[in-house]
């Protein structure tokens, strides 16, 4: 099947060629070590119960707690987070972190909620799944549409649960509540990091260099900022209703106060309002932008935008996928 | 889609036409209230380490603390288990039990391993659920392919993790390792209360029924044996190998006693060796039997053996069903 | 001061004249053992939150876990909350229960709030008291404005926080939900023993005798509903607003359907609708009601009806008070 | 009514003009999230059994565990704990400490108690409230007439309960017991940094500034030496039994060595005979040394020593209050 | 060696030949599962801090948690209790109870200590051993000079720790404690029971038959009570201090009530005043008394009276040794 | 008697002489806190079981958790694993670590194991006394004939039966598995600082001392190689099957190449084969080596090397001892 995960498991499968690992190692990395899906009750503003579907799944602990986001997301399925906590097991052993792999989602279109039942959803999935995390055993953290008031919620009700105060249990809260400083950016300042050393190693200059973001959330916009400050030439920018381009170059603060300024109430919580009203960029398909004859084209948004129909079509000399 | 899970709530919602329930409940039975799904790491005798995939669903425990069965079949699926714990919640629920549902199972061909695999298997199995069960909270019990001695194992795997004693936590263990009496035979008797409450408004006579009992396993034989105490007329019974007949009747004792003779010693763990070589009894194809024209059909195997293309040729008045 | 406490002390401390008590327990008795007073934070409907004061205070668990109701009431202080406890270790000790006294309490006026606001009220309670409680430490029941519904809601916020079913945890529960059959009426019931052994000694005849019930709540009405079946002849209910009147004996079944089918949607809850427009009793006022000339004045409303200032015009031969 | 607890609210009602809070925050910050009460029985040396009243109270929990000192003090209410847990919250927050605020203390004259009886006190209490402390939810501290010895017995206590050692409950612990280095002196000194910032923007010379302490306890010894070290002039100190004064100033380490001297056994455990009989010092009332002509009047004994009456007569340019 | 336990393994060794056992079983009954020796530090009442050494013994929990009595007495060891827990696992499985085999001892010689003494020993010997007791991991029970009072205050020490009510932790507390009614009495009924079974058999007359009962403690005692009241004829009673002797018989509860007005308060605890001072009786020897020419020798004292030295000269047709 | 623990106490009082030391202390120092004997089921490769006796001793923990290692060897006994227990609680203090004293062990020729066998019994060992170890109780490590493997092993079963990461709870796992850098070679270094302080304090020249290391163990041979590299000479190194020798002195390193090449399969784990068969090397037997004429003799094998009998042979100017 093309399923995501078995697809990740072919990739595994054809790296295991190149090492010597042991049996053991390569039969306990087929499939997760352990995968929860919980029924969510939640009572509607309306009165109504409404049950939502949430995952948690744990692929290997090995070599620490596992560690990954909590998705937010009306396509999340099992074989995608699967997936995901794979990968997030593959990551973390590759900067030699102390963390195992895992991830988590809820089926559900978050914008779709009120405030107050957002805040009970996210509580209820926690007591959902209060037995298998910890500090010391499964750390969860923001991930596409969830952010730091969703985790202080969650880090909240595991509190109360555990009947002490345990902040360690998540990551991503808010920092006055023992968030950590620079975790809003760090996932596009990761990116950059990766940008910076392969330029140095080509003996590139950023000033010379196009790039174009797909996907202006939290990851997007803070990678184009800052490769923006460093130098770079962030050509276009798009979301999830459509792109802008400018040959100049864009100002990705600027970008995103104008965005700010649209935005109704309800997406004022994840900060995705649309940019395609800015008068004096070309606006472009999401397609189109993919298309761009730029030095880089920085994916930002959900994964597999690249794919057998539109590969061939891109014209950026490198792909930089900032994966969640 | 044609799942086992989905079929069961095809005719959960037949049957909500017939009640006035709130809208709460018709909402929560829609789907199971956890699936834990686990790798389970089991040292073989070579040396080896294998890798099993076991199951747990709690589908509701509104109603008490959730029951059900742990099943070992190569065939176990996650669906089939969200069904199967589906129905424990019905059947605690007409019994008026204070318990929910629950089902477990583990896919594997329990007779390729050697005791002490399956006893490695079956404490690691416990070691991965032992967050989600507790005698307050999920008790597990035998089911296919799993008897009184894995649930001893399974108990004693329990008491180590939590440091003292909680039979509670499991049901079906050996009688003198705090087991119920009457435990064994209970599945098969209460499938003939059954029967005898039928016969009785029925107005009929035991003695001039007959009886065809597909699968002489644990609840198969029971049955046979104290329909045949009662009077009932046992012509045929078949195991996974085929079936034998005879029209005097049998005796399940000794039919049980010649099968007991020729097992080797790996099938003495499952009391399944084949039936087909009594001589004095006609034998019969699996299907043949299911055709016989007796008063009562027995299915002790197995579920969905009456379909669409075989149910049209059964010629029995009555079919009872004893579900696992 | 003239506390409801220092006054229970004071009786105390008469009642101790008669008894050769050791030291150590009259020292133990003189101050409860534990009190809580808790701020709860409850999110009402229009989106505001407001901070309700709960208190739960154990009196003495020389003889077992503390036992004792939970009232909902604007008028709750902790020194009523702690003569009560007080009062349910004496009541426990003289029945030579296995349990000491506790009593708990919410100052809050229940019909005040919705009932998904009531639900979010008693679940947080739990919250805040979940640490000094247990089925092994101090078991709440309902109270003054509190019922199986309040109590159900609590068992399963107590089972969330523990990750298991204890039901034992608080009793009056709804019978389907692991409550107690007869637990309605068994307030009601036991003063009706008590009144049944005083007339058995008196040599007297319910038939002749006459009853007046102040309250017509769950106490009041069970007791004047199953005294009516046993003969005696109840003349006389009040509820909070008015009372009836009736020479020849009213019958409490109908008296509470008229009640109910006046009762607005809030008060369901609380079945404790107005008596008073009955047509075909007579209304008197809740102080002419306590100066009826009948054998039997029985107080089930609230503590201290009859004082310095009413006693002398109390004409009924006996007073039984039933206390919560 | 004029409690201390009341007068504190008006100082915060008075300061949230100036803020623009969330209605939900002045909701939670109107009264304490948890007050405790306990009943401490100790058995005493004479064989009696003595019951002591305790107390815990935890303000606001909201920026982390709680924090705050209990204390040894017949004059210890509940009132006066309530509102020093308010300013334990207060002051955690503007020092931006990730910690809540937090007060507890015990009924009773500790001079009165034998070393015995004090451990037994000390430990009882601990066992009271040990359901509501932690090293990640409250973590108490020494204050009035307890310390560090105390602190010792309190921390074993909860290790005995918790079945590991869990320094981390308590602060103020024996250094040797892995308490912290410089707690003695802390409190002392941080009232000398404040001193210190406003000498040095009021652009003054410590050298031509004098200083009167009342209170010669841990906090207004430490504070008065290290102030005499950084070379201010002390020129007064007090303790219960009276004050000393000298133009030329004091040496506070010589006048503690003295006190030292003269103390009895008893008085060892809490340093604090009397200073008045030292010959070449002028002996003052208490009363007459808050209106010495110094410029510092710095108070280190117990709360609300200014007031109405005598506020009039202070000649001090600053009041220093150190509070505990 | 002549060790007590290598003794016990002995006769194990020696009736294993007349059994059927799988080796596991034989391997596993050669050594307990777990022995643990604990020292209990305790203030004596002069302040001086005295460490006595504590044992708790678990032979085998096979067939439930363990149970055993705690013995105090100045020449206890580790393989006296050792042996002793053997003892327990034997005579647990002969009845078929669901409970394995412990014992527990602290070496001290608990009239040399005062009242309060006694609470700390005990107390603390509980915190030493808390981790590996529990009413579902092993209950200990009274002992050689261990009571109803000393249990209670194991089980109110346990209950401290746990935080809540455990009764089921320890047998033998105080009735109006959650003990057991028939408890005292219980060890010499059993053995009473023991007798009858053996006279009915040997079809003899109670009326007939004497008895000689060494051992006038809590056994010994109520043996000789009910003994008596049965019919048979207990002309022989000794205590630590000597025995006495009357042909015609004795009263056992006359001699128990003289003995108790001669005790001092000391022994108070411990009812074992001595006997030898009733003037109507024959005073013997120890020694003497277990050379009388009875039918019933009755030995309820400490272990291993009779041995090579003195056996032969024993006259009593029957020896009954009651063990504790 | 001549128990090892005995004579460490003897040392004990010797040393005690010339301290000042409160009553309590000593009194506290003279058994252990805590001894653990626990049997140990290990099921065999050839499906026997087998029964292994385990100890843990904790002798005091006033300083902090109690710390050090377990032991595998055939000699173990509860008198070496207390008096080891002993000195750790010692050397612990010296060092003025925030830990006591403990030492473990099991009584087993670990060469004799399968590896899965080993595993067996080293998870085992941890069910057996987990119950009284932990981060924050008591930390055991690797020594005698224990490495990282089998305390990766150990920490691995303590985290599933606490269902955490805890990997605190013992120390000397493998440095990939949360183990300390350096620790493999800590105790030889460690040993190499007490000499260097040594040298410098007598005025040596490493380069003109010689040394003669027995035992070539993990200790031993860590030592050499750093002595070596240090300059000092080591002419002379010992193991279980006997000594070599050479003037000139020997390179560690190699020699160690040595014994790896010609070990077995089984010996692979502990790293002990022969170094008997090096030709360029003089033979000596173990007792010859202990009389050689070096500056340095070092005892990095079991203790007690040097004794009466052989102690007047010793030509060494120092001896230095490694102790586990």
């Amino acid at each position: 099947m093309d399923s995501i995960f078995s697809d990740a498991q072919k990739r595994l499968t054809e790296v295991f060629k190149y090492f010597e690992l042991p049996d053991d190692v390569r039969e306990k990395l087929k499939r997760p070590k352990l995968s929860l899906c919980v029924s969510i009750p939640v009572r509607m503003d309306d009165g109504s119960l409404k049950v939502f579907t949430g995952y948690r799944v744990q692929f290997d602990d090995t070599r620490g707690p596992t560690k990954g986001g909590i998705r937010y997301h009306p396509d999340v399925t099992l074989d995608e987070i699967t997936s995901l906590s794979f990968w997030m097991t593959i990551k973390c052993a590759i900067m030699n972190l102390p963390f195992g792999g895992a991830k988590g989602g809820i089926v559900v279109h978050p914008k779709e909620l009120s405030r107050l039942e957002l805040e009970r959803l996210s509580r209820n999935y926690i007591r959902e799944i209060a037995d298998i995390i910890g500090p010391k055993r499964d750390i969860p953290a923001p991930d596409v549409y969830t952010n730091a008031t969703i985790m202080g919620w969650m880090a909240d009700e595991y509190a109360q649960i555990k009947r002490q105060q345990l902040p360690g249990v998540i990551t991503g809260k808010p920092v006055h509540l023992n968030g950590s400083l620079g975790r809003v950016a760090a996932t596009g300042r990761g990116a950059l990091h990766v940008l910076q050393e392969w330029v140095q190693r080509k003996k590139l200059e950023p000033e010379n260099m196009t790039l174009a973001v797909q996907g202006f959330g939290n990851a997007g916009y803070h990678f184009a900022r800052l490769a923006h400050d460093q130098g770079f030439n962030v050509v276009a920018v798009s979301d999830s209703k459509g792109a802008i381009f400018s040959e100049q170059g864009l100002e990705p603060v600027r970008v995103m106060e104008h965005k700010q300024q649209h935005k109704d109430l309800k997406t004022m919580m994840y900060c995705d309002g649309s940019v395609c009203d800015l008068q004096r960029y070309k606006k472009l398909s999401s397609e189109e932008m993919l298309q761009l004859d730029v030095d880089v084209l920085v994916l930002a948004a959900l994964e597999n935008q690249i794919h057998k129909e539109n590969g061939a079509a891109v014209k950026a000399k490198l792909i930089l996928e900032i994966a969640n």
